[in-house]
């Protein structure tokens, strides 16, 4: 109920809230009041007993809250005259508004992502109890900047036996993330005296600009039906970041000739191999390829990550490392932000050291080859589009030939249907006759859709590519070859 | 079993583990004997066949075998000439081992540390429970760089009634813990063209190095009685970093007076005032003095943390930012790891919007205050020893005459006796002018034991001291005013 201060020596209607601590509230109302211009700075307040009257509360209340709003600089007690209202800054400014994020794409067939409708609810539950449960208190204090050894001990197993990686929890390293794995490995690098980075072209664009704001130069690797040019690499070059398991975006490993010039020139220049792992654990024909790291532990950085398997909002990844590099990299991890928070950590060493890890994998691993099967079913309806790369992860790259629409063209038209995906044409280096060379492109995500949705948004980009293939008269006319890319030739 | 492949082409024991899968243990028994070298590089394998009848396995398996080592780079076949062991680099030394994180210390009496055996164990997994029963998917895909927007909105709310903050879902931005808020804050800060800031003499050294590792120069604010000297900011500062509820390490809170001045240099110079309230929810004498950013918020930063009210594992810090930093500290977020784990921030939203978060605290701050009085009580004991700071946070500072024997002293006689806690001098900025006023002070933090361990704790520190006192005559030999720093007068 407002209270009219006439009378007293401000004249302000004080809105009391019914109910509640009685000090508190004739603090925040005096607070307001101050805030929002009522009460001016300057202004002589009542007295403590005139304001107390005239609120109905105890003198001692207002006592208290003259103290407290005189503490946080509010008011000014001058013994003698009184209180005043002290010298304030003018009220804020409305908060200025964030850009809204998004909605979620209404077809989203973005790569990299899996499907998180699928996500290992129950047994999250179950190990986070089990986690929580066994504890000890130092769980919840200060952590390892090198994360966690219960996890780092469940990954060393895990990598062995699933992905061939050489390697064991002292040389393990867990990040928020493979981005921020990648930002500290390229800083510790930089920082060590290395200056050329080689990269896949394409390749994965965010990747190679954190790569370059550590303040490498990038040097492009074509990539061709075996996987990257490895052969071109030189002397010069200092590390080279690549995928060799199922390269981004073309979808093709790295032929064993090339693992072995790889790790030759790693050998014979000191160079250092990162190899990032993103989606190794799924191949749909054969067991996975083993890491490529197991060819040269100390020469290589195997990077990998709980994104694609379980979702990326845990920000779960790690980098196995040659020995040397460990300490920097902590160091480094240190630098950023001291540590990994702790118990997502423990909850996934739970869940891989009870191989509810392997059995989930193994569930999405049916799940996306039943995808991509119906994808490339719907590829073989337009015979101008060629799908390429190994029956493996989570995307596939569909190419179309030269007379059709510009890349630019598909994406809008995909964009007006609802469909989120990314064409290939971001994710090549700058250097001009690269690009002119290669064919228009989409990087189709076969993961992120939930079960009921796959459908759907094939449905939907089909529509749009077969309107394309309609108008252009794809199916008809014949593929010319000058466009087609060498990666064209691996295996679809 | 071993297997003797003597009258095969190479003469090997391959050991094939019992049971499983033969086609793995088929693999995994040549992959390791490459890798330590019992297969050399050139070596010819036997036949498919000939490896079947060895090891009493499918000669499909042992095709399927050589297939996948051949991908995998380890193997090369050359048609009509057999498989051979590939080029293989030389096998990893031995992993180096990193050094052993120290095992917690006996007697824990660091500061800034919160009694994590206390942590709300059931609260966090009723919330998590909840939490993963109402996740949409989006909650494990790809996470918003700004902050969960469901913790925002229940941190405005919390800020606003328990710290007086003035902010809004749109103004924060959730960090990986402060010391990451503060380094992304102090990079984009630096990226703007700052380059001086003020910092507090004595302060946290962790968090100076912080803001000079983005390329600040930092200017010491000396700390009397009345928190930082913050008259003594000029024009040339750009930003100052203080704690102005519980000055660190001292504990002294910002005087009203201060406040004022602070607020009208930032009004009058542009200046940002970056208020670190890393224990603010702490105060036993009174309610918890409000957070200067409201007088203030267009022109300073708030930086709070879930460190001290529930354990620095979770990896939970805010900041509460004016309109103009928002969007470039979410980009440097976005830079520095994308964004935040979700889990953990949308358990944090629960817990806060069900107020769990509230009562775990107030039952902590009567844990506190009763160990604070109980320290206070040991000091009583030793009149030479001063206890500085109101009657608030997690930590006293401690002060020993000069005729008590140097503050190094002191620090390994508690090291000796398993008592974990930090002096005065690294907190001092380098000035040796400085340096040279302050008296030897040890920093208590009476937060991180468990309720059982801190009388031991407290016991062993005061039978040090003690010992200290008794050898020095401390307790007889007046007090040396010349000493006595301007803090010393601040209420105990």
């Amino acid at each position: 109920m407002p209270k009219d201060w006439s009378g007293s020596r401000v004249d302000l209607h004080l809105a009391l809230p019914t109910g509640g601590a009685r000090r508190f509230a004739v603090e925040s109302a005096l607070r307001e009041a101050i805030r929002d211009g009522r009460l001016a700075a300057g202004a002589l307040l009542p007295s403590t007993r005139g304001l107390a009257q005239e609120l109905g509360v105890a003198r001692g209340t207002v006592t208290a809250a003259y103290d407290q709003l005189a503490e946080e600089g509010y008011l000014t007690a001058r013994p003698g005259s009184g209180t005043t209202v002290a010298e304030l800054p003018p009220s804020p400014t409305a908060p200025g508004s964030t850009a809204p994020r998004g909605p979620a794409p209404r077809h989203d067939l973005r790569a990299g992502l899996p499907d998180v409708s699928a996500f290992p609810v129950r047994a999250w539950l179950a190990s986070t109890r089990r986690v929580l449960a066994a504890a000890r208190p130092e769980a919840f204090g200060a952590g390892d900047p090198q994360g966690r050894l219960e996890l780092r001990r469940a990954l060393a197993d895990y990598l062995g036996r699933a992905r061939g990686v050489t390697t064991s929890p002292d040389r393990i390293v867990v990040t928020s993330g493979y981005y921020q794995g990648l930002s500290l490995l390229a800083g510790v690098l930089a920082a060590g005296g290395a200056g050329t980075g080689a990269v896949e072209d394409p390749g994965h664009n965010a990747f190679r600009d954190v790569v370059r704001r550590a303040g490498f130069e990038t040097v492009p690797l074509p990539v061709d039906a075996d996987g990257a040019c490895v052969d071109l690499l030189t002397p010069q070059v200092d590390a080279v970041f690549l995928t060799p398991a199922h390269q981004y975006p073309t979808g093709v490993p790295l032929h064993p000739r090339r693992r072995r010039t790889l790790t030759a020139w790693a050998r014979s220049t000191g160079g250092l191999i990162v190899e990032d792992d993103y989606d190794g654990e799924y191949r749909y024909d054969r067991q996975p390829v083993g890491a490529l790291q197991a060819m040269a532990p100390d020469a290589t950085v195997y990077c990998g990550t709980a994104s694609k398997t379980l979702g990326p909002a845990l920000r779960l990844a790690w980098l196995a490392l040659p020995p040397h590099l460990v300490e920097p990299v902590v160091r480094a991890k240190f630098d950023a932000d001291l540590y990994s928070e702790t118990l997502g950590q423990l909850v996934l060493a739970d869940l891989v050291s009870t191989h509810a890890y392997d059995r989930h994998i193994r569930a999405a691993r049916l799940r996306y080859r039943r995808r991509r099967e119906l994808l490339l079913d719907r590829v073989a309806a337009i015979p101008a589009l060629t799908a390429h790369g190994a029956p493996a992860g989570l995307h596939t790259l569909l190419t179309a030939p030269a007379h059709w629409p510009p890349e630019d063209e598909l994406l809008v038209a995909c964009a007006h249907h609802g469909i989120a995906l990314r064409g290939l044409a971001e994710l090549n280096c700058e250097s001009a006759d690269h690009l002119s060379k290669k064919p228009p492109g989409l990087i189709v995500g076969f993961g992120a859709p939930s079960e009921h949705a796959y459908a759907p948004a094939l449905d939907a980009l089909f529509t749009v590519l077969s309107s394309f293939a309609a108008s252009g008269a794809g199916a008809t006319v014949p593929r010319p070859v000058s466009v087609r890319h060498a990666w064209q030739d691996a295996r679809a």
